[in-house]
């Protein structure tokens, strides 16, 4: 069994839970956070509940240690330090600084002897992947990463900041007629107006000035001044009934061409409709974890990214039943 | 530059020269073929035309040979045989086979401190590389691999077997309504005539049966008796016009469920529309090509199936470029 401890229990570190279930070959055996235990009760009834005071007490105990904090302030910090007590894997999705994290990650693992495993899930995650290998096996091309329809927990957390707002749900959805012409081979650069627009649906307080709220969202740089932005205004009821899901999903278009004249288009589409994305990106976690647990086993240390990873390591099948089944 | 040479000189041996030509870190040394080489031209007037019993004197002169013969005769016998003097890699395609392919090439690879590695391309390929992913990510699930709207080449050969048939080309085309269940998540176990359908474009001999040869097609054991099969007679010249591609595709579908009640459904899928089966599939031979190349320097040895192979290993590009682009 490969023992699996947990940092922090919001939305992602519940999914990398849930996910624990359902591979066999792993078991929880600690979720740690920043609350006091006592205060903090887990779906798993074998997981110790710990603070993260505690966490280097368990370095003996447990094989490989997913990180559930989010990319802005834990992750920069966490994953260097606990790389060099415990394989990590962690889900690090600032893609500007992902040299940095990376570098400072591989450091702090090979100082432990351990490895680390960084911005791992569908995006940065499978979708690298997606981007990576196509790149490699249509070098004459463009891709194109289009992300929705679904809940943009970032944008609706830049809403709830908004005076006057109570709470928000963000939509990013790809625009349509970009997305056909990208499937038919056309490689435009898109701009991002062309490429997504962002739906939002807010609870405003009572007495609220909508039209002051409504103006704030569509004019807020990087996040909606960009994007055609529609906002709807409803109530808490109609908030909790219609949008309390975090479905999220996209896809990545490689349209690239070969032959001597360049004349055969060749279109590759990784498409993912997710139903829970914190429950998705767990399941990548966790199967990546296994990966880590196998990588230390062989002797290797240092940080990897999902480029770095024979796939045969996600999984808990022997390389024979792979060859067999899946190949 | 890594030095390519390649064995055969068919469609997919073609797609391979084709596809060297956009991969500025590679060249084509040499193309080996089993006719006098005074009779055969290739499109790269770099590459020298050599007779297949010259190959072993250029043992020190190729980093990596690309096999390009067929699964039925060809690549059984010179997988194994080549694995020991070069890095090689195939597009071995008989999935019943595949563990004794890769046992016999691991042997002879081993013995000559190669590495060999198998059943290259997008089905066994790209194909497989998504099927094992998926079953990874999402434990819990079912996967469906359609193939078309495409012209299968193994069908199409088995028409122009028949009495009185002078060419043909079939197709196989999913079945939409199958399709479309699968991407709802429905997880039915499907037939194969619900999952695909095949239609077949004949130019019958003159004077020919076609009553005959119709029936021929449609009861044809393994090939073609469990599918709605059409078939439409038409001259030469319209197959010629209309025909004479070889366009494929298809895609692969991971339907998983994840949660507590498993309440919550994720849908992968990977989507190719391919202009030439060959170029692509020649393209991905390349990029594993590279990969071998890459390996063998590492110290690698034996046989290695796409599920053995970090992806980074297939670009051209830096750790670095990858991390910063990619990711």
């Amino acid at each position: 069994m490969i023992r699996v401890g947990i940092l922090g229990y919001g939305n992602l570190a519940k999914g990398v839970e849930s996910a624990i279930q359902q591979n066999p070959d792993m078991e929880l055996v600690a979720v740690f956070s920043r609350r006091d235990p006592k205060t903090l009760t887990v779906k798993d009834e074998n997981a110790k509940v710990c603070n993260i005071s505690e966490l280097l007490d368990w370095k003996d105990k447990i094989d490989v240690l997913v990180l559930g904090g989010g990319s802005a302030t834990d992750l920069p910090e966490q994953t260097p330090k606990y790389a060099e007590y415990f394989n990590v894997v962690d889900s690090f999705d600032t893609h500007a600084r992902i040299p940095e994290h990376f570098a400072n990650v591989d450091a702090s693992a090979k100082k432990g002897g351990k490895v680390g495993i960084i911005s791992i899930g569908w995006d940065p995650g499978m979708f690298s992947l997606l981007r990576m290998v196509s790149d490699a096996v249509l070098p004459e091309g463009k891709h194109y990463t289009f992300w929705g329809k679904g809940v943009s927990q970032g944008h609706s957390d830049a809403i709830r900041r908004i005076k006057g707002v109570k709470d928000a749900r963000q939509y990013t959805i790809p625009v349509d007629e970009t997305v056909n012409k990208v499937r038919k081979g056309e490689k435009e650069d898109f701009t991002a107006r062309q490429m997504h627009t962002r739906e939002c649906f807010v609870v405003a307080e009572d007495g609220a000035d909508k039209a002051y709220i409504e103006e704030q969202i569509k004019t807020m740089p990087n996040y909606f001044a960009d994007y055609d932005t529609t906002v709807h205004f409803i109530s808490e009821e109609e908030l909790k009934r219609d949008h309390s899901g975090l479905p999220h999903g996209g896809f990545v278009i490689r349209s690239g061409v070969t032959g001597w004249e360049k004349e055969n288009k060749h279109i590759i589409e990784y498409n993912l409709k997710l139903d829970s994305n914190p429950e998705f990106t767990g399941s990548v976690l966790v199967a990546y974890a296994r990966a880590a647990y196998r990588l230390s086993k062989e002797g290797k240390t240092g940080a990897m990214s999902i480029f770095d990873i024979a796939p045969k390591y996600l999984s808990a099948k022997s390389d024979e039943e792979l060859r067999s089944h899946l190949l």
